[in-house]
């Protein structure tokens, strides 16, 4: 057992040592490195992955794993969720046929261009027969991993988010199918307009100072991780001490970089305030994906899309935008950040419409993995469903059903973290507003009494307990997706 | 023999790769990571740096390298050297008393804290002590690693420029001392002034822009590397297709940008030069630190001090300048980037006045290394000679012998190849006259024809060859100092 443990604790160094690796590379490459650099490190990086791979499939490192699985009662209550943790996985990746597995990699690394290719000149046939393998495999590993708990989908959903299954999320997108498809479209019959001085020209220094601004509203330790710019925002972290965002600006969507700040800013305040004591080990970081969404959407839309944020910021704004903005009053402001409609892109919905669509893509994949629809009626099924649900129906495939680049990666199960999220975030809300009013504190000028919060209930925990665990301890209560609908429908019924 | 081989690329693989990280992690750590994350990731930088030095140190690769070497007749040109390099590195490495070796790394990282202070404070008795130590380390090393061809400062010069001895400098640095020194002392007699124009603020935006101007002029290719901001500009690369340099811009010192950008587009030049082959070996970079320097040395000086040069781009930069320098004629502005003047500091000298810098510090390291000079005296030893050389006498030990960092990590024997490169770049510059001339081939807007013979004549190489063998390749003759000193009294005469 003291072997074990001493042998899985030199492992775990490395390990966590080229995950310090990974992040750097991977930042490197989304952040600096040129275009045809990318192509040429790519072997390193292969070669680098290759050495993880190496530790974590070490026979050696199983068995101490194993040993340490089988006497888990002597552990600490951090080190024995990880070591559950590792020994399921330790587990899984040898139900996976090797070749298979090998085969299934050389794939969706050449269905990515393809995707691309395809979403590009709106061709789903071209994109067809590699979707159709990556179903297929799909299906296969709901074979391969399935236990007496998880059948089917249910096994690709754990992936994503430990224990949540189908009978959770049917409830959660069964209400939403309910009680917010209507709503919406009442909400949205008439079409709404951006505003004129929205469209204006913000300069980008101004914004990027701006976002500054709110990063230390939001009391982010700007000695402990940076911001800079990429295509597209993300959050990228290691540890508690090194968190990093990037943010992207466009001069005539002022808004856009934000939201992105605050989104990031959200999830980069979930890394820094992990406990310290994680650190150098594998249960750092958030819980699962949707916990780590629920904290981004937290700040994102109860906190920076509330009129009692904006009251104490937007004179600020105003100030720093005055030709802008001098004429633009809060009510105004607060509406068009507010707005809502019905529109085709996932990425760029609101707060309102965002969760049906992905509420559409769980009925879709949960279907596929079912084989009760096919990859070849994706496009005619995508299509007929979004009319449905939005009263609007895509005019091709690349506003339809090869907007997202997830399937192409093979992620099937991935899409309801995205909305569970959002629904965590407003069950949070409603506890934490038991606890102080919310609103209120905000008027202190900084988020930090909701920062301690979630520090407290959430955040300290990092990945060392399982989502649904922090949940409870946080709220006392199971997910319960009622607090999200009725937190959508009274905020836009006003 | 075929299983050593196999096992020698097997593992060179993984250092390669390991090599990778290291380089994307401290260029990650020079220009992005904040303060404290700095801190916390070190500890993982000491995971990757062991698992690197085990691979280097694994008893298989030591068999395998040295039946490599038994063979190596048997090997192809390349992979000869290779081997050879690599044998000698292990031997060398085997030699060092591990508990000494261990001590020593400690030593020196803890004296670079203190000399930063001494530094700071004009102190040098605070740093005395641990410079003893590592004097001493030094000295010791000498007899460990000595061999019948190198002993004494010899084997220290050796590590930083193979076959480079005290036998080669001393040629060098008399000639530097009898027929420099003198010259300098005239040339800088009256002291020179700024031009206020040159004190004018000059945007750091623009400044960017004409940099980045600049390395089209160089044909840097800039599909495989970058230019980024950091404290002191530098070039870091990893093969052929990912080379990087960084910048550093002075609104008040306009010049500076433009003649680092020069001289690390040089060393990027040198780096994208190589022969592809070499990608993925141990053979790629720059042969050595000396010859990695007359490179950027001669792109900074001969041809980016050169009036040919400027004839051709100086009315881009008084456009893109307009307000500050269109009443600044040609021959204003080349006497200024010309200047020559006595100065304290080496990293700040004039092209002129840098090796007599240099001349200093070998002189001394020659008679610290031999023990016919102490620590202790190292002040006042210093001050005297700067006089003799320079005609001035630096006001504190800030100003003279702790300016510099390197000793602090130990670095003896490395200043002698910043002398050595600006010599070699001279005799290049010699014999690529002797096939074109030069100054006639920048007027095509470009420095193309250049960069093609520096490419067949030493870059494509790498460091697959010993520097001096390169040389000797490249010009048909060994280093020979009279070039440099000839160029520099026949420029500064005029």
């Amino acid at each position: 057992m003291q072997k074990a443990l001493d042998f899985y604790l030199q492992q775990r160094r490395k390990i966590v040592a080229l995950n310090y690796v990974g992040f750097v590379i991977s930042w490197d490459m989304e952040t600096d490195a040129a275009e045809n650099s990318i192509m040429a490190d790519s072997e390193q990086v292969a070669v680098v992955s290759e050495m993880s791979y190496l530790l974590m499939t070490d026979p050696e490192f199983e068995k101490a794993v194993a040993t340490l699985y089988d006497n888990k009662e002597q552990l600490d209550e951090v080190l024995r969720h990880e070591i559950e943790v590792a020994y399921t996985e330790v587990q899984n990746t040898k139900k996976i046929p090797q070749d298979e597995y090998t085969a299934y990699s050389e794939l969706t690394s050449k269905a990515y261009p393809v995707y691309v290719k395809a979403k590009n000149e709106n061709n789903f046939e071209l994109f067809r027969p590699y979707l159709e393998k990556i179903v297929d495999y799909c299906r296969k590993q709901t074979k391969w991993l399935q236990t007496d708990d998880l059948k089917g989908y249910d096994v690709l959903l754990n992936q994503y988010e430990p224990h949540y299954t189908q009978a959770k999320y049917d409830r959660f997108f069964n209400a939403l199918r309910e009680r917010l498809v209507p709503f919406v479209k009442k909400v949205t019959e008439k079409p709404s307009k951006t505003p004129k001085w929205a469209k204006r020209e913000f300069s980008v220094d101004k914004q990027k100072e701006f976002c500054e601004y709110l990063r230390d509203v939001m009391c982010f330790d700007k000695s402990r991780g940076i911001m800079k710019v990429s295509e597209h925002p993300f959050t990228s972290g290691f540890g508690t001490d090194d968190v990093r965002i990037t943010n992207h600006y466009y001069p005539d969507k002022f808004d856009s970089s934000i939201f992105s700040c605050i989104h990031e800013t959200g999830h980069a305040l979930y890394e820094q305030q992990c406990d310290e004591s994680l650190n150098g080990t594998l249960s750092g970081g958030g819980a699962s994906l949707g916990m780590h969404e629920s904290q981004s959407r937290f700040y994102e839309n109860m906190i920076g899309r509330s009129r009692a944020f904006w009251e104490v910021h937007y004179t600020k704004l105003q100030e720093m935008f005055k030709e802008q903005l001098l004429k633009v009053s809060l009510d105004e402001f607060m509406e068009y950040i507010n707005t809502v409609e019905r529109s085709f892109i996932r990425t760029e919905a609101d707060e309102l419409t965002y969760p049906l669509h992905v509420m559409l893509r769980y009925e879709i994949e949960q279907k596929l993995i079912a084989g009760e629809i096919q990859v070849k009626d994706l496009p005619e099924y995508w299509n007929n469903k979004f009319e449905e649900y939005f009263g609007i129906t895509p005019p091709n495939d690349t506003l339809g059903v090869l907007q997202d680049v997830h399937w192409s990666y093979g992620n099937f199960g991935y899409f309801p973290t995205y909305a569970l999220g959002s629904a965590i975030s407003a069950q949070l809300y409603h506890y934490m507003n038991k606890d102080f009013n919310v609103a209120e504190s905000l008027k202190k000028g900084n988020t930090a009494q909701v920062n301690e919060w979630l520090k407290n209930r959430v955040h300290k925990y990092g990945s060392s307990k399982y989502p649904d665990e922090i949940l409870q301890l946080a709220t006392g209560e199971d997910f319960n997706p009622d607090y999200y609908i009725d937190y959508l429908i009274e905020k836009y019924t006003k």
